[in-house]
């Protein structure tokens, strides 16, 4: 396959870029340790595609995923024994994922990517947190774009359609990268050229997921790394 | 005066970090010699702020403001002897704002305020335009925040305060860092912190601008390697 004249990437990031569910084991582990941190990493993420399709289904207005996540949490406290935890507990925990841990390949392989692309976020996470992230994990972006930006939530296109319109290219000229095929599909049918990360331990050692190659994505990868190798960088 | 708690730091681009009149005359200049470069930079930014005030006054929508300059371009084109130009040459000249050079101490100045701060644009140009330019001129930004973002132009002050809320902020712990007074004082009138930087140079050597300090703003540096000694970084 010939390599299209794409200039941007875009990133998904949960999942893609940093590790969730690693980094919220770690730190529950430390702050809770009688709760079984990896089914509460799981059932916190597990509240994420119901309260952004809350958004995307016109139920509520836009609002950040800083406030989604703190509803999902209120609501797995109890089942976790962790009802009596605080205001300023609770909103110290919301903040693990402004804190999450990129996987070992990721500063290095964007930081390769960037020679020769534009890199940018493009994620369902704010602005805020994203930047937060970034500057903790030393993830070197171009730009940051969010779901905030365009006020709606991924898979919806004007997310992704944004991206390109955002720096004036057409889909044709973006890539999306995501370890998820959903959100490639979603980008392919706006235009978009796609690669797949594999990240087999997403959902952690317990969980291990398919990274099956699905043949519509233009490129697979193993990591970051992989993908600079195969784009040239 | 002793330091309030300011945790991030939101840039004015145009005259503050980059020169926009210097490098529009040279480019101008190498490509239409005829041309009085410098007068037509001036001209080209003399119709930013009524560009802008048909969106704050509510005459049209948000438009980005790469949009804007061209209009403004199409009007001025005329009155250089550039009439003939034709749609390619004004699209390529249109984005030479995407292209203007950092004044010399602003990616130093930068580099050395990001490591105690959240460093973000906030500027009146658009993501794509801000983001180009921080690729080619090496500015090291943790966040590239723009009116396109809040769908409204500085002064508005639904810029300020949504940079503050962007972060989950108080609009104390911001500082808009600008060399000019009116955005300062609307920052400020949010509640903002104020430094203020000289750039006597910005509209040429033909118009030194008055750079006298102002009591109320917080700080006042030469530049932003001057900003990062009084800030400690």
């Amino acid at each position: 396959m010939s390599n299209p004249p794409v200039s941007l990437l875009v990133f998904d990031i949960f999942g893609t870029v940093v590790d969730w569910h690693g980094s919220i084991v770690r730190e529950v582990s430390a702050l809770y340790p009688q709760v079984d941190a990896d089914a509460f990493a799981l059932a916190w993420r597990a509240g994420y595609q119901p309260a952004m399709q809350r958004v995307r289904g016109g139920e509520i207005g836009f609002v950040r995923l800083d406030e989604l996540h703190r509803g999902i949490l209120d609501d797995i406290l109890p089942r976790f024994g962790l009802a009596h935890l605080g205001e300023a507990e609770r909103a110290q925990l919301n903040r693990v994922w402004h804190r999450l841990n990129p996987w070992p390949d990721s500063a290095a392989g964007l930081t390769r990517l960037k020679r020769r692309f534009t890199i940018s976020t493009l994620s369902n996470g704010n602005i805020g947190l994203l930047t937060n992230m970034a500057k903790r994990g030393g993830l070197p972006w171009d730009c940051v774009l969010s779901a905030e930006v365009f006020r709606a939530y991924k898979p919806d296109p004007r997310v992704y359609l944004g991206a390109a319109e955002t720096f004036g290219l057409s889909p044709a000229e973006v890539m999306m990268v995501a370890a998820h095929h959903e959100d490639l599909a979603a980008a392919r049918d706006c235009g978009l050229a796609t690669a797949y990360i594999e990240r087999p331990l997403e959902f952690g050692a317990n969980n291990v997921k398919d990274v099956s190659p699905v043949a519509a994505n233009g490129w697979h990868a193993r990591d970051l790394l992989h993908l600079a190798d195969q784009l040239g960088c």
